[in-house]
This record gives structure tokens, C-alpha cells and sequence, in this order.
């Protein structure tokens, strides 16, 4: 089916020398309502007149259970379009984060709109700059998407489709807004800590150095380097971030048991 | 029909005291150019299997005449989409430079796919990082999307529609890439030479400042300070620049212009 695996096309990876303990990554609704949370703008899919499909800008807010909510001109294509047709998809993507646009992650969710009641217009205002000069336009409509169906994808490789369940169920990473921080953070002044967690807590007890490529409320993604070659590893906090404000403590608990 | 004109909303505006020589503006079919130019990612609009709308992400390439080539693979959604329906919608968004999405630059371009050729596959090896690499795999298709209608809004109050025909034999801004760089010039080092622009050439002799907010092959938006208030106005180079390099010397004329 697949003929991905170009020979030669990559750099030989180091797997685990030992067995690591599981580290629990976020979920595909997690990771969606994290990029949700992220950014306040999208791409609409609706249908213009003739079924054709049309994609437009809009920016959003966001209800408690992780549905979008739109206000849009019945001037513009896309308000006749929602007027004329319920059906309609938010891609939301996550700010660029390199020279490769496909490296980043992003979500389509896609359903159904409704007309926005007094908690959608309130979100709306929250959401979106300058939402409460136009909200109340008489030509502007508040729409809340119904999320029926969820697919992420995270960059090359990493993509899987969630509930609308799960969806509406799942936060965002309260540690989205400070993970880039603390990451540079780790990298420039705990590296010999991050190599601690390479060979203690991932499986490369001869990793001779070590840099984090992420973190989120379950742990640290880590590039790992061995005298086998580069790896790729993750180490789990031992309890899940519940604040932005336990970044550090968890790093450090890491740090610690790593040590231990 | 509107209400958008909120008593007490906005500042007052000056208006020029003097006609002032007509500036040039970009088409919309060259702001929809430029955009494209400007930036290698953007929105698909496609129809899923039960004619609903999908919105999802995609790098593209550009061929000569403005149509955007894609290439996206089978194992996804839009892949399937495009195979079963060719009718398609591409969103570009202009990189954000600002706390407020929508006063962003961006265009719709809608039409319908079909498949593209060496020409397609050179266009987004060219425009894409790494579309080399997954551009001949097997389970990806090359799309060009031959581009039916076109609608560009330039942010709050600035939009319009382009025909194809226009949008295809519009070229993109050739100073675009250098234009931020060219107004914080003028911003932090002449003054002056604004001042007396907006002086000579925009209608407002009284003008006690100007500051330059955009730079475009034709001429300079400006934001002038005058005892009446704030302006808006807007100068034009003597000849369209042609090329990047052009921009220098048809800003120092249009100085000269302002002091003769």
C-alpha cells in the first residue's frame, strides 16, 4: 500500500537498550481542543449554492465543550452559505513552528451549525479581538458548530480521529501557553539533567547527551544521543499537569528520579 | 441594510484640503497574486462522500498562471475527496502581523482539480519544503486547481471579487518580500521626506507628520497627523516597480517629487 520507507532515506535510529516505563502521551481529542485553545483563527469549509465547496477565514471562540463559534456576515459567501446549508468543517492550525508547513499540527473538525445563544455570543466576545465591535451587527450571524467528527494530525506521521465524545470531554494542555519556555529552559541549563532522564528513565542507559523537543501535562519528548546513533524517547511526569504552574515541579520530580 | 456605522465608533478623519494626484492600488487579482506568492500553506475546501464540506491543511506549489498544485495522498480524507469530486476551494491567509486575525489579507480561490503534470510536479517540488520528498510516492496524487473565481479581502472593509482571467494574468507584487523592510526605513529615517508627501502629493498641506504603513509596486500608504486630525492617503510612484530593487529609487523620486 505504502511505499514511504525510501532506502536509505533516513538516519539510523537507536531503539532502547532497556525496557522504558510507558509514558502516556496526550490524546488525538486532547491534542485538538490543545490547538483549539491555541489559536483563535481558521479555515471554514461550507457549501456555496450549487454544492460546490468553499473555504474562507474566520476567527472563532470557543464553548466549555470544545465547540467553535462563528460570526459571520450574511454579506459574505460563507454567512449565505450557513444560512443556506448547516453542513460545515473548521480546520485550525498551530502557529508555524519551522520552514516545513506540514510539520505542524492541525484538526478538522467537522458537523453541523446551529444558532448561538447568549453563551455562544459570550464566548465569541472572550475569544476573538474586536469580536464586540461587530457581534451585534444586524447582518452578522452567531453560529456554534456541532462537532461530529474529529481528525488530528500532528506532523508527519502522527494523526488518528477522536470521538466527538472524547472531544467535547477533553481540555486543552493547561502547559501549551509555557511548554516552549521551559523547554528552552531545560535544554539551556539542565542538559546534564535531561541526560539523566535518557539513561535512567528511556531506555539508553549509555546516552551521552540529551535535548527536549517538547513537553505537555503528561511529560518530555527527548532526541537522544548514543554511541548507537540518535533515538527518540519520552519520559512521564509521575502525576499529569493540572495547571501551567506544574511544569516545573514535574521536571524536577523527573530530574530527581532520575537521579535516584 | 448595514449598522456598521456605530455613532462615536471611530475617530474623526481628516479630509485633504487639496485634490490629490489619483494613487494606483493593486487589483484584486494581483492581491490574490501576491498572497499566493507570499506564502506555500493554506485551506482545501473539498466534499466528503455525503457531499459535506472537509476542510484540511495543504502545502502548494504555483504554476505561472496563478493555479495553485497539490499534492496529497489517498490514505487522507481530502485525497479521497478530490478522487471522487474535483471541486475544490484553496484559502490563503497572509502571514499574521497583528493582535486581530481578520484584519489579515486573504483570498478564496475556487474552481475545481485536475490532475497535474511535470510542469504541476516541477511547481511543487519548487514551491513546498521537502515535496520532494513524498511527491512520487505512490499512494500521492498531483491536483492543479484550475481556478474559476476568485475573492480577496484585504481585512476590515477592503475586498472584491477578480475574474479568472484577471487573476491569471496578474503577476505577484514583485516588492512584497521587501516591502516591511522599506517602510520601517522610511519610518526611523525619513520623516521628512513622509511629511512632505503627504504635504505635496496627498492633500494635506498642513500635514505636521506622516508615518508609512505599507509598500506596494505602485506607491506608499500613509497615516498623516494634520491640526484637523488624522488622515489616511496614499502616493504613486511615477512608474509601477518591476522588480524588488525598484523600490529605493521610486520612493527617493517620489521624495524629489514632494520637495520640487
Amino acid at each position: 500500500m505504502s511505499d514511504h520507507d525510501v532506502p536509505g532515506g533516513g538516519p539510523s535510529v537507536a531503539e532502547p537498550l532497556v525496557a522504558a516505563e510507558p509514558a502516556r502521551r496526550c490524546s488525538a481529542a486532547e491534542e485538538a481542543r490543545t490547538l483549539l485553545a491555541g489559536t483563535g483563527q481558521g479555515a471554514l469549509a461550507s457549501l456555496s449554492d450549487d454544492g460546490s465547496p468553499w473555504s474562507s477565514f474566520v476567527a472563532y471562540g470557543t464553548l466549555a465543550d470544545g465547540s467553535p463559534v462563528l460570526c459571520v456576515s450574511r454579506l459574505a459567501e460563507h454567512g449565505r452559505n450557513l444560512q443556506a446549508d448547516p453542513r460545515a468543517s473548521l480546520l485550525v492550525v498551530a502557529p508555524a513552528d519551522g520552514p516545513d508547513p506540514l510539520a505542524a499540527g492541525r484538526v478538522t473538525l467537522a458537523g453541523a451549525v446551529r444558532p448561538g445563544g447568549a453563551d455562544a455570543r459570550a464566548a465569541y466576545v472572550a475569544g476573538v479581538p474586536s469580536g464586540d465591535v461587530y457581534v451585534d451587527f444586524g447582518d452578522f450571524d452567531l453560529w456554534v458548530l456541532v462537532v461530529e467528527r474529529v481528525r488530528w494530525v500532528g506532523g508527519y506521521g502522527r494523526m488518528a480521529s477522536a470521538s466527538a465524545e472524547d472531544y467535547a470531554a477533553a481540555g486543552p494542555d493547561p502547559v501549551a501557553s509555557s511548554a516552549a519556555g521551559a523547554v528552552a529552559h531545560l535544554n539551556d541549563d539542565h542538559a546534564d539533567a535531561l541526560r539523566d532522564m535518557a539513561r535512567a528513565l528511556a531506555g539508553h542507559p549509555d546516552a551521552t547527551a540529551a535535548t527536549c523537543t517538547g513537553a505537555d501535562r503528561y511529560g518530555l519528548d527527548l532526541t537522544i544521543a548514543t554511541p548507537r546513533g540518535v533515538a527518540t524517547g519520552r519520559v512521564g511526569f509521575a502525576e499529569p499537569c493540572g495547571a501551567a504552574g506544574d511544569l516545573r515541579g514535574a521536571t524536577v520530580e523527573l530530574a530527581r528520579r532520575a537521579r535516584a
